[in-house]
């Protein structure tokens, strides 16, 4: 049986626990001057702890710790408060969270530079949502229940109809006036349209001020329900009659399951272990954990006993549509300021994992007054990919076959934000590479059709188009080759016209090897949609065995769209998507290339990613990070219904050993396979 | 049990039978006026039936016969001679195979523009290695042995040198000079360059005229044996001093095999069926065939009855390698000139393919005299992809899970072409699409380290460069969306900046979608390095449900490196490297993108594919046949020892429904899965 040597080193980059979470909570609700709710759906007005999540050690305290016996980092929390009473939002840590030394410290200023975070900024929490359900029932469906009665079926009480909001709420920092397109009450109402949206500005803390500003009915605009419901009444309005269709977006199987399909097992058990937010398998050994907002995450990655990289996380999903309608015109979404990790629920055994996974639970505590347990949200596996790892079969001169096959470790969460499902992979390979991947599935998002909308997408269903959008991904991959002191290399090709050294008289144009270190932040930053060189590497100035230093290569696969312009004002907040790769130099500061109030106050991100790299840092013999942005151009078709399918539809990045080793570790594998003549 | 209605219209695809071959070859042999050897190793003198290959039907005949009941086209064989005592080659049809009416007909000209293709432009036969080797031996061998054993410890029947050939074998038209490079009597003596290459000329077929031109030792050069032994006496060499090392080049595992790894079956037996070259799986259905020369092939593709594709096939793999050293200075290799189907070997089970697999055998006639059983040499397997093909979670107003998991069928053959594996897939999913992927593993080729070397490569051994290279692989996809008259199409993105229509005062840019129909050849000649729109499409007139034309997207997944520029001689030979994807309307006589005399008249191609294009034929309502590129640069290192790694070194391209149907078909799948809260 499988023996292993876990470590509880891997503790401190762990979540919180359940306890941790409870001891976070009850302290901060004892502090009288914050004066915050206990009500888990606390309005907009009142006070409120939105989020408690892990505050990671800083990196030189957990290396010390690491690797030279240093004392282990105290456990802290960062917790983020809406005051709505004041106005305001505050960012707090919270820690040391065992014992009573539990202390609080405002970190607005010294993470954003602000002293506080405008609440229109803030994310729509449960409790608001519950204001604006209750806003639009009197607003809308009571002032309008005979028209939407006529058009859409609808029947209070029985019949409803469902929202889904276009974000960012507004054009310019401070508003708070989200667009609301209105859905048939099916499961999958996300490809259901009615044809009805409005405009609710919900800026103020005090939801009696709300206003409907605007709505939308078969592509015709009104400036109130009042004038809506006129013209209506004057024949002036060209009406949506209520057709009643099968759902089409309906999961359910058309054919009896049968149960068929091929299945994986592990003939003499798991090849792996998980403890202590810890797995070790074969001869990787990493810990991992699971952030609220920007979801699945791994640390300490080391193969063979050395660490490759320090991080290795899920940063950003970012989407910009297309549309001729207001709810998806302007629309961006920027998931991790409604949270990824947050909507990483139970995984389905057999179909999001294989039935032989060892799953694991998590805990968190975001938009809610108690911490929440979700169970199997992460599923690790060890997987046949299905084609050798690597091979040779020889018949000239010598006669034998030699290879392996690709069984891989899986790391695993799925995150269903809304709509759109992603799967996420980390992926270890017994050859030293790690692969990060992201796929997406799901429902896409689509507007009802009226004139015009053809120019932004296909008719997918019945009145219904599915919007053209970008997918754009956003990792950090903190590699730390031999220590943190690395530099960041290219190589590439170049064909140069030579003379045959034999034939003096004859040139060639012969491939050559092309290397370069680059120097600063703003030369190591690769944009999209310009020539780069086809390698990345983040090098150790050590040599191999052979005298190359030793390196990752960082493959990049992306099929990404086009960048929203930079002259929008809504790009900073998502400028990482400018790079297909990027390289800063190390800070605990700039933790993370987006962040919780990005979505609503899109026009003065809180973190703005391109000034990471404005500083134009030297990046020789520094701490580096790289930040890779992959992605895909989503233009629906009749596919995507009911859910788009996972083929082609990912991308990702792999880390690859580059003379890092002196030869092909898997050369060591207890898989291999060697073949000679009787 | 499974229930498949298998059908015989596969076999008017089928490769020739163990007895089709024997009968074309009788028949040729008989022929007096051709005067054709019979022995397995003629030598380049002799008359010598190199090839006996299938003959494709006429597509117009085949789709008769499938499609309308016509007549069962007779079945071909293309036969090629070398006539080496009159110093031409001719290629033959020879039909119909079955009865007494078999004839033969001269097809030099009507498929090459010439009467004669000249006799330098032959593939190197085992005959011609023979003499090679007998000529090796007393010109270099026996003259050097004691220079020899003294760099190499080379004992003349004990401790021998292997060779390996640059290509082209020389500089222009007519040339027939080979680089040979010598490595060590190792197991994947690829890796293992001993520093000593010699250019022989061959071109005669006469092998007494035949003469080393050049040597290379160490870095030096010399114009004949004999100033080389001369200089060699006098000191006048830097010498080569033998060192034993370990055999790094072995492939034996290092560890005891532990049979520990994850193993996929089949609950309840194969859900496909192979038989008459036909292969059934769930809604596809398939012929297929291995070409001696180009591979793996597939022909009527069809999904739910509905014929996608007529044929989707490998066409070669081609790599352009730099270097310091006359070996590999020049290298290019045009493997289809030497066999890729050719070398499709016994697969292992359990590490080229699943132990459950379904293997078959082929038979081929290629440099010998008599066919040859390949026994397993084709897989095909269900394969569980380990990641939902779809899944949506629904926590929001409906709480469900629907999804499947993504199980495939996968057609694979490996080809072992000398030092480099391709592993060559082809992916039937159950969402319709059908992916075409290729893998390279197996030895780099290398050269010994001399002053100047490590421009084209790191060092990756002792004293060895693993050079750099690129990896170019053709595939030819003759969809047929609806029938043969197609168009194609891009679709793209851009941003337009637009009024928002309830702010009229108020501007943003908003992706569109960017549609196109190209009208000609070159207009969809989508060349690398250049921007070119994100998505191509073969498509019908006819429209879908939703009004849309349905069509398949072609989506290539490449790192391809740069392509020989154009200024180069050996360029044309290889011209379909400059395209990612073309279009070209469809021609029986434009089967292959290459051909078995591309490698060895290189300047002179026997198939230029830009030819293809140039008539820039009109491409609206023509059966339309794209032809894909895809590829990686290669910069090999410390890990390609011993073998190159599949994970990151492959490409291919999806082959996708967009609004081809109304919805997904995998909706029906039997592997679906709904689950609804109790
Ligand atoms: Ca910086
Ligand atoms: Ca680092
Ligand atoms: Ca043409
Ligand atoms: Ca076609
Ligand atoms: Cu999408
Ligand atoms: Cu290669």
């Amino acid at each position: 049986s499988l023996v292993v040597n876990h470590t509880d080193h891997s503790l401190v980059f762990a979540d919180l626990s359940p306890e941790e979470y409870r001891a976070v909570r009850d302290y901060m609700w004892e502090q009288r001057d914050l004066n915050i709710s206990r009500d888990a759906s606390t309005k907009a007005s009142g006070n409120f702890i939105f989020l408690i999540d892990l505050r990671l050690p800083k990196k030189v305290d957990a290396l010390h710790y690491l690797d030279t016996k240093g004392p282990k980092p105290s456990r802290e929390a960062t917790v983020v408060v809406f005051f709505g009473s004041l106005g305001y939002l505050k960012e707090y840590v919270v820690g040391p969270i065992a014992g009573p030394n539990m202390r609080h410290r405002d970190v607005t200023f010294e993470k954003y530079n602000v002293k506080m975070l405008p609440v229109t900024a803030r994310p729509v929490t449960i409790g608001e949502y519950v204001q604006v359900f209750t806003f639009l029932h009197y607003e809308v469906f009571l002032e309008l229940e005979q028209i939407l009665k006529e058009s859409f079926d609808y029947t209070q009480g029985k019949k409803t109809l469902h929202i889904f909001e276009g974000m960012p709420r507004g054009v310019k920092s401070g508003d708070r006036q989200t667009w609301i397109s209105f859905f048939r009450d099916y499961s999958g109402m996300y490809i259901h349209p009615v044809g009805f949206e409005v405009l609710i500005d919900h800026g103020s803390t005090n939801s009696s001020r709300w206003a409907i500003k605007k709505l939308l009915y078969n592509g015709q605009y009104f400036d109130s329900v009042h004038e809506f419901k006129t013209m209506y009444g004057l024949g002036k309005v060209k009406k949506i009659t209520y057709k009643d269709t099968a759902n089409y977006a309906s999961l359910k199987p058309r054919t009896k399951p049968t149960g068929l399909a091929p299945y994986q097992f592990y003939p003499q058990g798991k090849r792996f272990s998980v403890r202590n937010s810890q797995v070790i398998y074969l001869d990787w050994c990493f810990s991992f954990g699971l952030s609220s907002l920007t979801g699945m995450r791994v640390f300490d990655i080391r193969f063979k006993g050395e660490r490759i990289a320090y991080e290795l996380s899920v940063q950003e999903a970012m989407s910009v549509y297309g549309s001729v309608t207001p709810g998806m015109i302007m629309t961006k979404f920027l998931d991790s300021s409604i949270g990824i990790g947050r909507f990483a629920h139970e995984l389905v055994r057999g179909v999001d994992c294989p039935n032989v996974a060892t799953y694991i639970d998590t805990y968190r505590y975001i938009d809610t007054n108690v911490t929440q347990r979700f169970r199997n949200s992460i599923c690790v596996f060890e997987h046949d990919v299905g084609r050798p790892l690597r091979r040779h079969f020889a018949d000239f001169f010598h006669n034998s076959f030699g290879g392996m096959p690709n069984s891989a470790l899986v790391f695993r969460t799925i995150t269903a934000i809304g709509n759109y499902d992603y799967v996420w992979d980390f992926i270890f390979y017994q050859s030293g590479s790690v692969e990060a991947k992201v796929h997406a599935t799901g429902y896409i998002s689509s507007s009802f059709k009226i004139d015009g909308s053809l120019k932004y997408g296909h008719q997918v269903a019945e009145n219904t188009i599915g919007n053209i959008h970008t997918h754009f991904i956003n990792f950090k991959v903190d590699l730390d080759i031999l220590g943190v002191k690395n530099v960041f290399q290219t190589k590439d090709m170049r064909y140069e016209e030579v003379f045959l050294p034999w034939m003096p008289e004859r040139k060639a144009k012969v491939p050559q090897l092309v290397e370069q270190q680059l120097k600063t932040e703003k030369q190591a930053a690769m944009r999209y949609g310009m020539k780069t060189p086809r390698y990345f590497h983040v090098s150790s100035n050590q040599t191999n065995r052979w005298g190359h230093q030793r390196s990752y290569r960082l493959q990049v696969v992306t099929f990404a769209g086009d960048h929203l312009p930079e002259s929008e004002p809504e790009e900073r907040s998502m400028s990482w998507a400018r790079y297909k790769l990027a390289i800063t130099k190390y800070k605990d500061e700039e933790q993370t290339s987006s962040s919780l109030f990005s979505q609503n106050d899109i026009w003065n991100p809180a973190v703005d990613f391109s000034k990471f790299i404005e500083d134009n840092e030297r990046i020789e013999n520094e701490d580096l990070v790289a930040w890779v942005t992959t992605g895909f151009l989503h233009i629906p078709h009749a596919e995507d219904i009911p859910n788009t399918v996972t083929v082609g539809n990912g991308g990702g990045v792999i880390l690859r050993p580059h003379n890092y080793f002196d030869e092909d570790p898997s050369i060591s594998s207890p898989d291999g396979v060697y073949i000679q003549p009787g």
